[in-house]
This record gives C-alpha cells, sequence and structure tokens, in this order.
C-alpha cells in the first residue's frame, strides 16, 4: 500500500555500531520486536526527543540518562508504548535497563531505552528481560535490516537508507532506518529514528546537525496532526572511520552535511508515503510569506484540514479547500488579490483570479497522480516552507478504529 | 443519522419578520434553495461573519453593507458559497442584491448577501434574479420551517428551536435556524444561523449578545477543524413586541440571556449532531486550568485528533490518545501527577495513575453510548472550557470525498 516505497534490501554495516534483534512477543508473534544497539567506546550520541507533555516512561528514562552519562545500549522494542502508566511504566522501563547492564556489565544507567505501540498497556517486562542474554550474545555489525523491520508498528513496509560518500579521499558511510506510521507530525510522532556514521563528530556538533537534519525532515511532515508520546530521533557518531568532521574540509563537510539531510528527508517522506491508509503524498510548498512561521503555520493548517485530505483521496481539484485552509492558516494579513496556487506544475489561481487555462479535466489529471505538489505563492515577501503529508482515507479511519480491536 | 435530533415541527413567527423561500435549482432540484427575509423598520440586526482572511464575496458585500445602513432583506442561497471567484463573485452577488433592491424599491446596500455550498463554482446569477419577483411577493411571517429546509447543504435534518418566555409580564419569542454540517469549527464555519426575538434592543446592545451567544455556542464546536468562507451567524431583534430589552427588570434581562444562550447552544449542538458522519456528540470538558485559554486549547486540541476521533467512532476507550492530545495541546506546563479523566461518570485516570476502578470493559460501555463526554481535571488552577465535536467515521471521508462527484 505504500506510495512508491520499496523496503531496503542492504543497509551498510557502520564500524563501530553492532546491533541484534529477537522475537519477544510482546504485541505480535512470530516477528522481531526488541532491537539493542551497542555504541562502541568512541561514539557520540544527539537524541531529539518528542515535545509532548504526557511523554512516555522511555523518553523521561532516556531524557534522564542522557543527562548523567555517555549512552552505550539503545534498547528498542515496538508493540507497546509503556505510556500513560505512571509510576509503574518507570519502574518498568527501568527493570529492563537493570537487566541490560546486569548482563552487559554497565551501569543501568548507560542505556537508553525507546518503546513504541499501544498506549496504556503494561509493559511486558519478563518477556523483555528474558531476551536480554540472547540480544547481548548475538550483536553484530550486520543486522540494521533486522532492526528496521523489529521497531515497524502500523508500518507495513522497513524504511532504511545507506550512503558512502567519499570525504577528501577518506570513505564515510551512513546508515538510517526509521518507522511511522500514524501519530505524525512536527515535533515527532510514535516516530523512532536511528542514523549512525562512522564519522567522528563531538557531540555538541552532533546535537545541532541533529537538530537541523529534523527540522527539514521529520519536523516538516504530517500524517494527522497527532503527536506522540514516544517520539525520539537518534544520530549516533561512532568515529571508527578515523576521520573527524571538525578536520574536514569546508566542502567536505558540507557534501557530509547534504548526504545526511538527504537521508533524513527520505525516511520522512519514507513515513508518509507508508502513512496510515495512505493513498497519495502530498507535497506543500508555501511561497512569498512574510516570515518563515507564517509559511509554516499555512502549509501545515492545509496539511492538517480534513477536507483537503479527503479531496486529494478523492483525486479531486477541490482548490477551494485550499484557498479556505490558507484563509485561517495564519494571523498575518493575506492578500487574496496577490495569490497563485498551482497543482503540480498546473496554473489554477493567478493574483486571486481563476487562471483562464485552467480547467476541471487538467485539475483531476494533476490530482490522480500519486504524488501531488500543491505550491501556493502568497505574493508578500520571501520566506518559505515545505511541508509533506498524506491523503485521508477511509483506510485511515479503519486502521486507527480497529488498532486495539 | 444525526445523533438524537428530530427536525422541527412548529417554528414560531417573529412579529416583524416576514420569509419567503423557494427553489431556484442552483445546485439541488426539486426543493427549495433560496431565501429572502425582510425585517421591519424597527429591526436591529447583529451579524458575526467568518474570519478567514478568504471569505466569500458575500461575506465581502454583507460586511461592506452592513457598514453603510441597516439591513432591510437578508437573501441566502445554498449549493453554491460563491468564493474564491475573485471580483466576478463580487459583481455577480451584487448583482443579485439589486434584482432585489428594484423588485422592493429599496437600496442594493440595505440587502445583506449569504451563500453556502460549493466553492469555486460561479454563481448562477439568473437563476436567482428570475426568482426574485417571486420571493418579494411571497413574503410572510410563517415560512421559519421553509427557510430552515431550504438553507441547507450536507445537512441530513434541518434544525431549529423557537422559546417563548413571559418577560415581566409581557410575552416575547425567539426563533432561531441554522444548517452546518461540515467545515465547523471556531471562528464559524460553512454554518449560516438566524435567530429572531421581538424584544427591542439596541443595536449596541445586540452586538454584544451576539457575541456572547456565539462564545458559548458557535464558537464551541468543531466537526474537522476547517473553517468555512462563508459563515455568518445573524440576530435580529424586530422590536414588534413592543417591549424594550433596556427597560426590562435585571431579572427578566437575565431570563431572555438566558434563554436566546440556550437557543444557540441547541443550535451548535445541533450542528454537532448533524456533523458531516457523524455518530456520536462528544463533549470535552477540561477543568481546573491555570486559564481559560489554555482551558480551550487543551479542549480543541482533543477536538481535533483524529486519532481520539477514530477511537470514538469504534467505541474504543482510548484514553491514552486522550492524554497524547492533551500533552501536546498547550504551552503552558502540564502535572502528570495531578491529572484525572473521566468519560461520562466513569473515573479513568486519577492523579497521573490509572483509576483503581477502572477496566477495559467498563470503559467501553461508556464509550458506545451516542453521547459521550470526556471531562479533563489538570488540577493547575480554576479556568475550564467546554467544546463539542464528532467522531471521524467512514462516512465522513465518503461524504467529503464525494461531495462533487
Amino acid at each position: 500500500m505504500a506510495i512508491s516505497l520499496q523496503a531496503p534490501t542492504n543497509l551498510l554495516p557502520i564500524a563501530g555500531i553492532q546491533i541484534a534483534s529477537t522475537g519477544a512477543g510482546i504485541k505480535y508473534q512470530n516477528r522481531d520486536d526488541l532491537v539493542l544497539f551497542e555504541l562502541c567506546e568512541s561514539s557520540n550520541t544527539a537524541v531529539v526527543l518528542t515535545k509532548n507533555q504526557f511523554c512516555a516512561a522511555p523518553v523521561t528514562v532516556t531524557r534522564e540518562n542522557l543527562s548523567i552519562c555517555k549512552p552505550k545500549y539503545l534498547l528498542v522494542n515496538s508493540g507497546n508504548a509503556n505510556a500513560g502508566l505512571g509510576k509503574k511504566g518507570i519502574n518498568d522501563v527501568i527493570q529492563t535497563c537493570k537487566a541490560i547492564a546486569s548482563e552487559a556489565d554497565c551501569r543501568a544507567e548507560e542505556i537508553l531505552p525507546f518503546s513504541t505501540g499501544v498506549i496504556g498497556e503494561p509493559l511486558p517486562v519478563k518477556k523483555i528481560t528474558d531476551k536480554v542474554h540472547n540480544l547481548v550474545s548475538n550483536l553484530n555489525e550486520n543486522s540494521w535490516l533486522d532492526a528496521a523491520d523489529a521497531i515497524m508498528t502500523t508500518d507495513t513496509i522497513a524504511k532504511g537508507y545507506s550512503e558512502q560518500l567519499d570525504l577528501d579521499g577518506s570513505r564515510v558511510s551512513i546508515t538510517g532506518i526509521a518507522k511511522g506510521a500514524g501519530m505524525i507530525r512536527p515535533d515527532m510522532a510514535t516516530m523512532l529514528a536511528y542514523v549512525a556514521t562512522d564519522l567522528n563528530i563531538e557531540t555538541s556538533d552532533l546535537q545541532v546537525i541533529l537538530q537541523n537534519a529534523v527540522d527539514q525532515s521529520f519536523h516538516s511532515i504530517t500524517v494527522d496532526g497527532d503527536t506522540s508520546t514516544n517520539d525520539a530521533c537518534t544520530l549516533i557518531a561512532s568515529g571508527k572511520s578515523g576521520i573527524k568532521l571538525k578536520e574536514l574540509s569546508e566542502q567536505a563537510k558540507e557534501k557530509f552535511i547534504t548526504v545526511l539531510n538527504a537521508i533524513f528527508l527520505k525516511l520522512a517522506q519514507a513515513i508518509i508515503r507508508d502513512g496510515e491508509g495512505a493513498t497519495k503524498m502530498i507535497c506543500i510548498q508555501v511561497e512569498q510569506a512574510t516570515n518563515k512561521l507564517m509559511a509554516r503555520d499555512i502549509a501545515f493548517t492545509i496539511a492538517h484540514s480534513p477536507l483537503v485530505k479527503t479531496a486529494a483521496f478523492a483525486s479531486d481539484p477541490n482548490w477551494g479547500r485550499i484557498l479556505a485552509a490558507a484563509g485561517r492558516g495564519s494571523d498575518k494579513a493575506l492578500d487574496i488579490g496577490k495569490l497563485s496556487l498551482y497543482i503540480n506544475e498546473l496554473e489554477v489561481i493567478e493574483d486571486g483570479e481563476l487562471s483562464e487555462n485552467y480547467n476541471e479535466g487538467g485539475g483531476q489529471n494533476e490530482m490522480q497522480k500519486d504524488e501531488i505538489l500543491f505550491r501556493l505563492r502568497l505574493g508578500l515577501g520571501d520566506a518559505e516552507a515545505t511541508v509533506w503529508t498524506t491523503d485521508l482515507s477511509y483506510d485511515y479511519v479503519k486502521i486507527n478504529a480497529e488498532y486495539r480491536t
């Protein structure tokens, strides 16, 4: 069902990052649902966590542990979010961290826990701790594909990308995996992403690089406007290539950031392509706004409009709904007389009037495509924003009405 | 399909307000789609219009005309919104006003035009002007029911309420009609409402009374978060009862306002009960917030959450989704440890922990009801807000995907 999306067939190992995955039967049977990452001594790690105030227990513990020491392990489970469970949730996740610490002979605070799945059901701690020995003894560098599969919940397809690049004559690798698929929106979602490189990057730089990468990718996608209690995006630099970011030429630095950002964007778009019930990927580009915030507000208002999304599902070029959403999307004054709207390359509105060359048949042709671009020019300034979303289909309702039954 | 909603069978005439309705075949066939209200000389009128910046042509003209002179006629059509059509839209609506003015021998500026229906299709001016003679010659005081029918678009049932009340020994009447049914949310929607009373109320008082009535009713409902280009809510005081609001006792004034507000709320709730694809009416009450805005933000975030709405459709007591929506609903700090949640009278969360007496079966029982109350106590202050919404069903998608086809 995913829109022009292939499961990865090959993900490059990242020297210094070992992975094991296994099936603990947390919610799903006959598949892996538990992943352990081991990060080598020289690794630096940056994490962006959900801004939801009722964040899940693993988010609270991850935030706490990050403030105490450098992480050595990431423990990820799918099928249960361990959210909304008060003190019990915290105690449960700490138990799983202690089990890893005991098996791997490290401090419990060196483990960052992550969970994704149903909210409000107690974490089956024993099912997880029973698998700890298995996980720790099976760590290896070639399990990125298994990990991409194991972290899925309502995803229909695994998501992962790798790139190898030449930086000032040295070879560096980047591999990233992510999972969606609902509750996706800015400030993250039931979204987990793990991206690693063997480049050496200092922690302070790493956090800035991650924040910028996330802003133009995961913070610019939305399926349904809902934000999860569990979202987390992690960037690890193992340093095992022996190459240091800060010693690279400006050109090589820029090349690395460009490729890294592109991987983040592809992962974010993969989540949209596999959005719950999605039949189309819609890109909303708002141009010529007074400022960036205004452009983003309008783009997200269009992206969240159920009327725009159902029209897209029906391949209906209902541009009136796009304008109506734009018209309530910002506090800043808009001028209808300066506004232009394109669906893909087709001009629909020019300076506030229906374009002379526009007709419904042409509009419908564009709307029938799997990937649709709405480009709105406000004619006010030079700020812009781009946001990706899905349509709203019967299947979205079906998936979310039946999730727990 | 509407939830516990009956069509009105009797609406009281309001002395001084004459109404005619007819079928012009604007979009619908074999039904009325055009309404003319004539307001007697002593009438005062207050109007609240959509805040959507890309408002429809009739909204622009109504706003303009209100600033020029006292309105004498209201002309309402369904089936075509006359929105998104630039200068042509304005010229078209002015033509219809001129036709009424010519037939009724008044100024075109004394007519307030209102449209509801499809956006982006030219208004069929001739179909309307052809009916002007018919409308003006058939004005009478007993056509409120016909008007309630004629203004419907995707509504499945007409909406109207009347009350007669004794104020300091004199009899005063109030009658109101409204139409929904999608694009409903604060700041109005494809929502039109006309409420009239024979009480005499000065225009300045009338506007304040209308604003307060709308804040606790139409501005507290939402179906899908979309705001229409055409929403308008009109309150008319004909004065024909001979009773003046400002000469009433404080007790009688309060009684009138209470009854008027109740009619507005019933009309607003009727729109929710007949929301597109709605199978349940959900009331979200946020209590003990730091301030009113915070309470409203959280209530609306829950009301707009597609995950909460699909869970309601499935009668799934998925309280985790309610908490997740609340957790992203406000900039103000929340304290999970102080939070309580009830579904109807059933306590689900107490001080941030799952209530001891709660079980899924009990939760499901409550969620299966047609009318559900989510009551969230934040434990922070004493501000509160109440919002009404619908669930999100297959039929919502169906109605909005197929609206134009």
